[in-house]
Formats: C-alpha cells, sequence, structure tokens
C-alpha cells in the first residue's frame, strides 16, 4: 500500500512518461476535470484546452518531448495536497533542428477523488533557457 | 466565527492593506516561517530575502503600492487551503512619475498553524501591463 505521497509521486512519473509517449489520455485522466492550469503571460486554461492543444493530428509526427522534475516537496492534508517542483521541459517539434527549453518552478494543487490522486490547480513559471551560442 | 473561508480572505484583505500602508511587520507576521514565494524567472525567495526587499530605509519613502485581487476560488480541506486569484499590482517607486503595472494569477496555498490561517506557498504569475502610449 503506497504512502499518499508515493502515490503523488507515482502520478507525477506517470504524467512524463505519458508526455514523453504522446499518451494524451493517459494525461487527461490524471487531472480532475475542473483542473485550472495557471500560465505566466495568457489566461487560465481548462481541461478541454489543454486536450486541444496536445492533439497530435493524424499523420503527423508528434513533438519530442522530454523532461525533468525535482520534487522539492509534497505535504497532504486529508483529500488535498500540495506540491512545488523544480523543472526542466525540452520540446523538439517534428521537422526543427533545436529543441526550445523551459525551466522554472511549478506549484501544484492535488485533489483526492474516488479513491486516487489527480491534479487539480497548477501554476506553471517556466523561462526560456538561454543557451549560450557556440 | 468567521468560516474557515472567511478567515482566508480577511488575511488577504489585511495583507493588501498593510502592503498598501507599508507596514512590513503585519504582511510577515501573515506567512509562515518556512514561506516560499515562487516568481516567474527567478529563483524562489524565502521569508528573509522578503523581509529584505520589503524593507524600507528610514528617511526614505516609501513606495506607493496599489492593488486589487479578484479571489477565483478558495478550498479547505484540514489544516491547509489554497486560492487562485486574478491580482493587478501598481507600484510608484519615489520619485517615479509613472506606477509600473502588472497583472496576471496567483496561485497561493494557506496552512493553519496555532489556530490562525497562514501564507505557506506562493506561486506568483504577474506580468509587465503594456499601456498603450497616448
Amino acid at each position: 500500500m503506497l504512502s499518499n505521497e508515493e502515490q503523488i509521486r507515482a502520478l507525477v512519473e506517470t504524467w512524463q512518461a505519458a508526455t514523453k509517449a504522446g499518451d494524451v489520455d493517459t494525461v487527461l485522466s490524471l487531472m480532475t476535470d475542473d483542473v485550472v492550469f495557471l500560465v505566466y503571460g495568457r489566461p487560465p486554461m481548462r481541461k478541454a484546452e489543454f486536450a486541444a492543444q496536445s492533439h497530435v493530428p493524424a499523420g503527423r509526427p508528434p513533438p519530442i518531448v522530454d523532461g525533468k522534475s525535482e520534487i522539492q516537496e509534497i505535504q497532504v492534508s486529508g483529500d488535498m495536497a500540495y506540491m512545488w517542483s523544480a523543472l526542466q521541459v525540452s520540446v523538439t517539434p517534428p521537422g526543427a533542428g533545436l529543441p526550445m527549453e523551459r525551466a522554472g518552478y511549478t506549484l501544484t494543487v492535488f485533489r483526492h477523488v474516488d479513491g486516487k490522486w489527480l491534479l487539480a490547480r497548477d501554476a506553471n513559471l517556466l523561462s526560456p533557457v538561454q543557451r549560450p551560442s557556440s
């Protein structure tokens, strides 16, 4: 029997593996229906918009996504938990040579719904990484 | 007897009034000792750095700070709560003509410690507001 913290760590690992694999349905199954994504410089994003953004048209190759999350803290109280993480993400669109790299922090709220933890609210503070040109 | 949500709304109002009044001690009393502020494009900030940043040297006028917070949601579970808000802040440094205006969203986690709610974790997604020049 996994602890609440272990279950949330497993959710984060599944989320990252599914994102890397382009498995949008699995990612969508890890969030509440009323999920809210707060992203710098744009309006809040809900589940339908997340799904539309993640959808790759049939016959087109998906972007290559890679990421590394270093969880800084997870705290649980009843059916609510929060986590903050240092995150690095690189996305290479099909045909592009160089990946777009972003790094920064996230603050995430999880809810325990029908026996499992789901991502419910997420603030994404990632900013572009400037690489020195060689 | 105020509900948990009402107590958290009162904390937010006190925070804003104290910020506007330059009352740093009151603002510091509204956060946990292990508070973490996550801000776009910079490392996490702890309580000591918050205090140092907010300190106005003796004899100097404080900046004029004004803000408007529209709370979108507060949810409570046990001794933990989260809130997200739409926020507008304007800061006019002493001697400056035009205020620096920022707007965006915040995701905040509160903890109930020794009988009162305190701000514990905060993600600040505010970005500069571009005003059309007239």
